[in-house]
């Protein structure tokens, strides 16, 4: 593959800027906390899961239809007999994730404050728009993006459209996120650079095949604060 | 004020393009009747509203959100004798809210195709990003649309941003919507133009007051079949 001089960044958000994937971790645990009377934890979690594989389609992604999972999982798993309460304290888990402080990951303040003088920076994420537009407010890093594009999934064609919105040259585009399936392998395919930022945990809607990275040229950095250094190899 | 030929004309989706109070409608309804044996109905219809207008700073406008304060309300006006089997139906209410058929309103097929001959056409709707998205593909009016901009809220400064995304001159604008506050005061205030097509019945999030429409120059036609005749003034 051969590429063009870096023009653009494109960043996802959740668990590359910020953790995201943490905070449903949370919820989950206070979840099956709270209907631990009913039910073993992995159980739970098990259902959970299946009830929001089976929304997603419905519901998209983010918190609010996460939350509905919660509560139809909670009706489902207690054969009805959970309380107005219990329901209430699901609905208090949606406005406290809505609502949780935004913790920044490691790197990214010093790296997209360096990068936003040289290069034009994006944010492409999937997510609630609502919640993202507010997320990326509180994160204080607002100011450093250009442009802001919150999708509903991230497909080649998503980006191909992204690109022609924007006039960005594929060629020229780095995108830096924690997902293969989302942020690495659709970029790969159409002519963009990427570079993979694992986060601490991956989350099982965005997994991917180990042969469907066979032969996909992209990099993998440890945390942000690598990135302003991959980005000068191509000065 | 004065204008220049227009380039570009953005609708509003909801109630303007097709049908959606309705949907609320109807789903409140059966909400209604569902509670029937705790409350009367008019007395849930006010609490419903009241958890509405609290939540929506944290869930935003759409079909998600508002099933959370479904379920929310329903839980406060039971004090918590709410049963699951009740619960399950509410998230059913979403599901159908959300898989319901597009009701095109009257004139709006025939004013965009043969508007979109001339001009370049946009959707500037608010909502949920997935549920948005799905409804234009559903909609069978995709295609006429080159531009679809979701966002949180419709105000002077969004209009300003999606205009500079899409270097529009505002000068040759026009928006097309049912909703005074979102559609036509903050188009106006920019110097674009306006154009309010009033829906059969008014959101309570939407509602101004009299005097704010004092001095405001826009026009106002009965539906969209009257639009390319409007526009055609302007050739």
């Amino acid at each position: 593959m051969t590429y063009a001089k870096i023009g653009t960044i494109a960043f996802d958000a959740d668990d590359t800027l910020w953790h995201n994937e943490r905070i449903f971790i949370g919820a989950k645990d206070r979840y099956k906390h709270l209907l631990a009377r009913y039910h073993d934890p992995d159980w739970i979690e098990e259902r959970l899961d299946a009830t929001e594989s089976r929304n997603i389609r419905h519901f998209g992604y983010g918190v609010k239809g996460f939350t509905l999972s919660m509560i139809e999982t909670a009706v489902e798993l207690t054969e009805g007999r959970i309380t107005g309460t219990e329901i209430r304290e699901i609905i208090g888990f949606a406005r406290d994730m809505l609502t949780s402080p935004i913790e920044i990951l490691k790197g990214a303040p010093e790296a997209v404050a360096e990068l936003s003088g040289k290069y034009k920076l994006m944010v492409i994420t999937k997510g609630d728009l609502f919640d993202q537009e507010a997320k990326i407010s509180r994160s204080g890093l607002g100011e450093y993006f250009e442009e802001v594009e919150i999708v509903s999934e991230k497909t080649v064609s998503v980006y191909q459209k992204i690109a022609k919105r924007h006039s960005i040259d594929l060629s020229g585009f780095v995108m830096v996120g924690n997902s293969l399936r989302s942020d690495i392998l659709p970029v790969v395919e159409i002519g963009g650079r990427a570079v993979y930022v694992p986060y601490e945990t991956e989350w099982f809607h965005e997994r991917v095949e180990e042969s469907d990275l066979e032969g996909k040229e992209f990099d993998r950095i440890k945390d942000l604060s690598e990135l302003p250094v991959w980005v000068r190899n191509f000065e």
